[in-house]
């Protein structure tokens, strides 16, 4: 159980409130006492030790949770970072976030559809809780006009993140889900919250019931499906968070048929599959009989910058069905209608704009500029003498840093070039040894971040 | 099992897509199969017996819940009754959405906020998923200034239906939850889908494992609590969704000191708050003890017209604790942080001009515009001889029609009047008899509204 912060400090950024055990470094510096009755005395009031304690228990798979959730522990320490060095300039390549501004094609919708809520004929209430037929409509035919998903398949959603929860929700417990390792720690977070896994095995840095599929420099960063064993839920990531490498035609081939053979169910997350160059799959439903065995998705965070705007979708086929042959689409539907209400019909109005003639070309002109970025990235580390990976269909630059710790390296670039990127650790087992470079930042930052990168690793 | 519909049905309208396994005569004018083979049949492609189906079973908590989710099953009612009567000028009092433009002080700092985004100062990428520290400041002031509630107790929402969601998650499977009844479905329906409940018994019309605490006009639509078994999750609504009774004083110390006695967790809904004209309590947290008991939760969208933008917020005190001593606060911001990105920053933007002094002023106007259409509302069913609750402290109405069926009763009004209400067995047997009446509405239609139902009343 980790230690409970001091209020002051919970106050002071929102990552703070995250305690990670293994630091012991920002733990004495952030007082976190250890010891269950400080814990008493830590919470604001009342003091004593008396204070009243429910009769509820704690649900006991949160308790299985590791540490803090990757990201809010990486803000954690780049705060603690800017405190140590006030006066360094510190560059983020880390988290994923957004950089550049959203093209005023797209925020003037957005704009104009709030003053149209302060009219009676622009007003609008609750939207339909599978978000506005236009938009639907409108995603079906730009993503997937010509694979035989229809508008009535697509559900909008604040963020693929919120809809990963949401379809852990929908599967239950009672599922075993298989993962790419490394991945975006958000699959095994949802599944060990709702009661899919066993307790975490510090040894090996896996939950138990959880089927990890390695994905190395040496299998291309595709799984070997010829070991892997059997699950319900396949969470397959393609362009991949954290490595950037993309599945060809051929993989995703034969991630679908080992799907079809062990009636199993994948995920797929599309949310970088407008980074992608060469003529790999952009949705899983390319793949002849994905519709029988897939749901995707996707979101407008990376494409349009809307990872503060909250805007995303994800398809459930009508094809896809349970065991017993009830549609899965209908009980997703039904987790939309009674566990969502709806993405903000603003960001709704943007996302309408965003796939506009001129919206698309917008988005495909900032997706360039950070393609630029990657290809700096890329070269830098190559030239540098790492084996880097990604980059090439993603915004992410895998570096590999053999026989390291990812912590120490993540600690290490920012203690000596104030450069916050992401270790790959983090992401799973599979990523020790490896940093992620998110290419996601101004030019000048990213040519500065380099610089750096040049100076510290010559 | 409900029967799957065909899919030319499902794309008509949002809640189509949702069967109720009640009603035939809808059911055999939207052609709905019965029979296990048509369900393969409906399916769009393939047709045939041999459709894939995954060996993934169905979560057995989905297949517990019971028809569609209440609203959307109102608007496919509606959506059949416009069909039938393309003519008729169909009003709604029903799904309690509001109608009335938002201020153009709210609306003009989203419309301010979403340019904002276009320009490299004003962008922002991911923000905390707390929520924008300045808003969670403006909420503790503005509600709960002097009641020992921390800006870090405050969690910015899409909506309190979300959150309610995601505090099923955090409870888990294992608690015991009570609940008003009649209540707002969401509450049952979130704890049934995280497997909280036994099975639904008909005869009854209660799923196993949960308290329903009867709300009628005998008790002042408070619970008697001394013949309430304990439960370890105390969902309360108050103004109440859908009776419009509010809580005394007095009756919610009882409440406090009944989940004091039992270690129970209450859950506060407190969305109506800013609708009471009293000196009934707005917050759970104006009761003394309270901190160290009771989570609340609550929304812009009935005091700002937020509905459809998306904006809420949940209070968990620090001083909320476990049985093992472990603070709710913390595995709630880990939920918020793994199955959630925060609100949306333009919607942030919105709360924030709400809880401006012109914001404040602005949103009671439109309250006050709302809660003079509750008084007409109330006088039409007084006149008519009903006996009519709630409406002082609440937008809702609440009409008895002793010995009737709330769905025969609604249907008659649908039918004789083109009104859409909500039936009040729809919140729960205890609502078996009732009508909720709600006043969202522009005033040349409520007033209308009122004309109908005398003329057919009288």
């Amino acid at each position: 159980m980790a230690a409970f912060q001091a209020p002051s400090m919970i106050s002071s950024s929102s990552s703070a409130f995250l305690a990670h055990n293994s630091f012991s470094l920002s733990s004495s510096k952030l007082c976190l006492p250890r010891s269950r009755p400080c814990v008493l005395k830590c919470a604001s009031a009342p003091t004593t030790e008396t204070a009243h304690k429910t009769n509820v228990s704690r649900n006991t798979n949160m308790a299985k949770l590791q540490a803090g959730y990757l990201f809010p522990e990486i803000a954690r320490r780049r705060s603690a970072h800017m405190l140590k060095y006030p006066d360094a300039k510190v560059i983020s390549l880390g988290i994923g976030d957004t950089t550049e501004p959203i093209p005023d094609v797209i925020t003037s919708a957005m704009s104009k559809r709030s003053h149209a809520l302060s009219t009676i004929d622009g007003y609008s209430g609750y939207g339909a809780e599978q978000g506005e037929k236009q938009l639907r409509a409108a995603i079906t035919s730009t993503y997937y006009g010509d694979l035989g998903i229809e508008e009535t398949d697509v559900f909008v959603s604040d963020g693929a993140k919120c809809d990963i929860s949401r379809l852990q929700m929908l599967f239950g417990s009672n599922v075993k889900m298989a993962v790419q390792d490394p991945s975006y720690p958000a699959y095994v977070d949802s599944s060990v919250i709702i009661g899919q896994t066993g307790q975490y095995q510090k040894e090996i840095e896996k939950f138990g019931d959880i089927e990890y599929m390695r994905c190395t420099p040496e299998n291309g960063f595709f799984p070997d499906l010829s070991t892997t064993s059997k699950a319900d839920i396949i969470f397959f990531c393609s362009p991949n968070n954290p490595t950037g490498a993309v599945a060809s035609r051929d993989q995703l081939t034969q991630l679908v048929q080992f799907a079809r053979d062990n009636g199993s169910i994948i995920v797929y997350d599309s949310a970088y599959g407008m980074y992608i160059s060469d003529d790999s799959p952009r949705s899983i439903f390319e793949i002849p009989g994905a519709k029988e065995v897939a749901i995707e998705v996707s979101s407008f965070s990376k494409y349009a910058g809307f990872t503060g705007v909250r805007l995303g979708w994800t398809v459930v086929p009508k094809e896809l069905l349970f065991s017993d042959g009830f549609p899965v689409a209908k009980d997703f539907n039904r987790i939309v209608c009674t566990c969502f209400n709806g993405a903000s019909n603003i960001a709704q109005a943007g996302g309408l704009a965003c796939l506009s003639p001129d919206g698309l070309k917008a988005m495909n002109d900032v997706i360039n500029f950070y393609k630029e970025n990657t290809a700096l990235i890329v070269d830098t580390f190559t030239m540098l003498g790492f084996n880097v990976y990604g980059g090439k269909n993603a915004p992410y630059v895998w570096v590999h840093f053999p026989g390291r710790s990812s912590w120490d390296v993540f600690a290490e670039i920012l203690e000596k070039t104030h450069l916050v990127t992401t270790p790959g650790s983090g992401f799973g087992p599979g990523g020790e040894g490896f940093i992620r470079v998110s290419s996601f930042g101004h030019r000048e930052n990213v040519l500065e971040a380099c610089r750096r990168l040049k100076q510290f690793y010559k």
